[in-house]
């Protein structure tokens, strides 16, 4: 069992490495008669790419997606969806020096062990174009978590340690600066860390925040497939990704259940929340309100200068990683985190049309 | 689809409400061959239990396991084993003024929008003793672990705010206090700060840091079924656990490159880590270092100081929740924790047996 | 893996062995707010129950189901229901001469081979005391489907090569003898074959049909989950059973397409067929009209006349298997098909609720 | 969820319509460290391709498979094995007539009721040529298995209920004529036949046989895995299959105790059977004989003559279909059913791998 699918009423599979012939995912279980066509996808693998900005990897990338099967007159007919992306421009030159060696923070020493050897170029499977795949299927639910009224919204909250601040929030500035930050402030102070970094052949992390409205209570399983759970699943089977946390997180541990609490109140005749330190989920289930959750991205493990580490033969050996790699992959995480999110969510209210007598006959007859 | 089970090649089932006839869990995948019998199980429920101390619930559970199947002349038959714990001392007087209102922190509300009605009777499914059969599960995991040389252990890192120390750090004290802290003075510290929390009607919640010595490299799959995923969807499927980090977790965030990358180095032969900011897992798969992750565990969110909520027939209400309830919950979920812990890994080790083409060879003939 | 669940929207998870405490299921999706009591369950074992006539066992089996968990104030709560029927009267001394030998025509040996042992009180996992968690599930599975509009019918359709007519069917005639078949006739007739083989210390075996009625068109998934493959598989995974077929079945392999093509025409306005060659589901997907399938059931293995065998010591040996069996099986084995079928049949219902945008957006707001 | 992915430790996921880009299959959990190349899948699929005779369509299809992932320097990675099969020559004239119409025995009506419309081109999802999935990854999955000595045999018993006879068997007939038949004789009565279907513009049916050899004993699980209740699956999922049995099979259904238990001998110091009525399975449990089942076809819906039908507005009409079609399918289908069955025997074999904890510590040190 490798592991290269995801969810069950709504399941992903990808597969693909850096230098095979392309990447790419089937979509099982997306339902029938929603429009769908190549630029709604290729709008988000737009997010991804590098290249927009010296901040990210000057490595070119012309990820043109093309649907496979499953659309039908410009409509999903129900059956699978298999979405590719050819890979072009991977030079395998750049990555000689590193075939037989285990570059610290990547997975080549753990794939060694599992599989008995691996495919050194560029990272195989362990890359981050697997993360097209993943971008691809999440462009899909997204199209039909917006026909539910559901809308996503993914940014750097932090990176290198700056935190943007909620006075100077705005929306707007995703778009501007290259890291994804919505407050300008705060981008320029990471630009000026950014270009000190480069010099000093560095790298840096950061935090990704997701603010999900729209969802309806009830959504999501109790006990193992509590809606949160699942979200920090997919989020962390991101590569990269070391924390996940939802609502008030890590600060919940030390603080009180009065103030922890969100009280619950009637407004025009409907339940919502005065505060939101569960981010949206209780029990596992949806409330309602929107649902905030964050995930720790680690400093890219590929730098310039030199580390020590071990080769395949068992020697002690320093590396140098030369080519084209991010000094920061926060930006391009960012429509990643979005994706898994939406893949996730879509999965959770797909496997749950049915959870009551009621819900069943409106559906059966 | 109602997620009540967890994993593939080692699967649990687990059943029961607060007030139904009991609790249980069905294990399917455990191998054949092994010796178990009540105790193995009972040990580990007994660190459940609450009335430990005056920290944790007065509530008296006898909870006694029961092996109903799957155990023949004392060993595993590999057949489906089959636990209860039956249900006593849950008194339904306590919980009358609750019935018709959602109380702030629990599941009432969310359960209602999902099945149109819930099971008042203490939280039903989404109660504390729904965690039983996960621990029963965890102790037959970690009993299986245990002869492949793996070993776990749990402790409350922090509660209130309060840290453990590294310098103070005594594995002996974890069972010498009521918190389950490795450090005598952090405990007493805690002592102090819970009476307190006691006389003003709160609650505290806390971190529970989780520690895997022995698993060898190599142990979980790539892309989504990632080792450090799978941990984080297990452990954030215990009610209470707002947030789950791994090596350095959300320090990663704001550190660069050079520090977070841990060498690889040759010792004895064998490759071995300098540092280990992963927290022995790369890539999703482990890296034959130390496995060590964390998880946030709110205020437990019943208090008996009175709360402004709703009731089911959309009404302000204030509540005041009587009964017996936990001051602070992160010591009786520390067993939890560690059962879902040991449940995931045997479940990760089990499922990937046949890897390549050699280690199936090896065991088909 | 081991194989004790089935199912994924509407999951079954069974557990138990003859000598063992008891035998049970965890039904995992029920659908809440459904009307469920231990005698909508009662009447379904009843038809189990062996000691119904001299043709089969005389072992007296009081199996009285009990509910622990999943339902409050006589409703489904859309938690797990968790069934348990507790062992009573198997006598271990019946079974003391073949606890070293392989029974032909038992798992005796097989398991043997998996497991490395077995459980050699008459017969373990393997023996027909594991159907009582099927039809305890498939009891719950067909009062869903009731409330749904969808009856399913099951008989013996022929016992020892004597086959029922067409001409004499009549559906009363199942309750009044004790081969459950549909056909005073042919009943009068296998009874005086069973006498004669009693006497011979010989067993027979029969084919079981299975009528649905009431399944709207549309339920089933294309490729590999179509809706006859899984009710193959359940069927197919009941012990004794060696053959399925739908429809014309194999039949269907000597005609020809202009006599197996089933026509369609309108009928107030809906779309019916001339004939139903097909049984009910095409391309796996099933057409609105009667579900008919069948399922080969071999003679029961154990027989009191000598057999040639092998011992666990690799001697060959010559057993007679004393103690009480049943001489025909098909009879008990009539309810089991049909609760096989309304489970897979519950199955795919609910796990096809959101095929299309339109369902997703009736259910979902 | 939509049905397109077969099996866990060893996972297919097919896409792809008749009249799409292609098709293809994702195969996940292949065992790393395998020789594999485009001809060894090749080979399978050029026993599927239609235009081998005047019997099979006269369709030509260039069907040639690219692999575009998983494999590295000429052997499996471990990781997702991503085949396509571009279309060619699709000629969407061809269906004109057929768009606004339900085909007697297709599924054109069961998919319009599931998704509210349909592909009309050729069939859409529910075509022959989704095989190709399937035949593609049975031919890795075979592979996999000749690594393990496992072989499989697949033919036709039957047509048009000419059965082959077993004093005629000879396994070189089988590539020496169009009808995959192992009798020289019967093949040619089969041809007679035949002719004069094609005149008379219909369709026949048939008995496809598969012979598996070198399974040891002990792959399977009991209960709902059970390994002839997963064949069942694989191959009743094959479109135009009503009917899957094993062994005896039907027979078994009126034959005796005394006649159908296989007994048990010692040859060698093997344990072997004097008999095999079983078909190779006991308990669903492999048992080290010979694995032998057989698979009902229906004769292919498509022909020429007319038909009554209705269209998709409700008249009922006369359709005469044209085109390209197989007045038998049998030939072609053969090589899908022994591509489920390698596909079904290794997904067994992979899962089953940790059954016991000796197996377990064998491979997990």
């Amino acid at each position: 069992m490798a592991g290269s699918s995801f969810g069950t009423a709504f399941r992903i599979t990808t597969w693909g490495e850096t230098h095979g012939a392309g990447v790419g995912v089937v979509i099982d279980g997306c339902p029938a008669g929603m429009e769908l066509c190549e630029e709604d996808i290729q709008k988000y693998l737009d997010r991804r790419k590098p290249g927009q900005s010296r901040y990210t990897t000057q490595r070119k990338e012309g990820d043109q997606v093309e649907i496979l099967s499953g659309v039908f007159e410009g409509k999903t007919t129900g059956t699978p969806i298999s979405l590719i992306v050819r890979n072009h421009d991977q030079r395998s030159r750049d990555y000689s020096n590193i075939q037989d060696v285990y570059r610290p923070g990547h997975a080549d020493y753990t794939y060694d062990a599992k599989y008995g050897f691996r495919d050194y170029r560029g990272g195989g499977r362990s890359s981050g174009r697997e993360t097209i795949g993943r971008v691809a299927a999440g462009a899909v639910a997204a199209k039909v978590l917006q026909e539910l009224g559901i809308h996503i919204l993914t940014y750097a909250k932090a990176i290198a340690g700056i935190e943007i601040s909620e006075d100077s929030f705005d929306e707007k500035e995703i778009g501007q600066n290259p890291f994804y930050m919505p407050d300008h402030g705060a981008a320029e102070k990471v630009r000026e860390y950014a270009d000190r970094m480069i010099k000093e052949m560095d790298s840096v992390g950061g935090v990704i925040e997701c603010v999900i409205e729209g969802v309806r209570p009830g959504i999501g399983d109790p006990v193992f497939d509590k809606l949160d759970a699942e979200l920090a699943k997919a989020v962390m089977s991101i590569g990269a990704v070391k924390g996940f946390e939802i609502g008030d997180g890590f600060r919940a541990a030390s603080s009180r259940g009065s103030e922890n609490n969100d009280e619950f109140m009637m407004q025009d005749g409907k339940v919502i929340k005065k505060t939101n330190h569960a981010g949206g989920i209780l029990g596992g289930i949806s409330d309602g309100s929107t649902i905030i959750f964050r995930s720790a991205v680690k400093p890219t493990p590929s730098i310039a200068r030199g580390q020590q580490t071990v080769s395949r033969d068992g020697e002690d050996v320093e590396i140098h990683i030369k080519g084209r790699h991010d000094p920061m992959i926060v930006p391009r995480a960012v429509v990643v985190v979005e994706s898994m999110a939406a893949i996730t969510l879509l999965n959770g209210i797909l496997k749950n049309l049915g959870a009551t007598m009621d819900q069943v006959k409106k559906l059966y007859r």
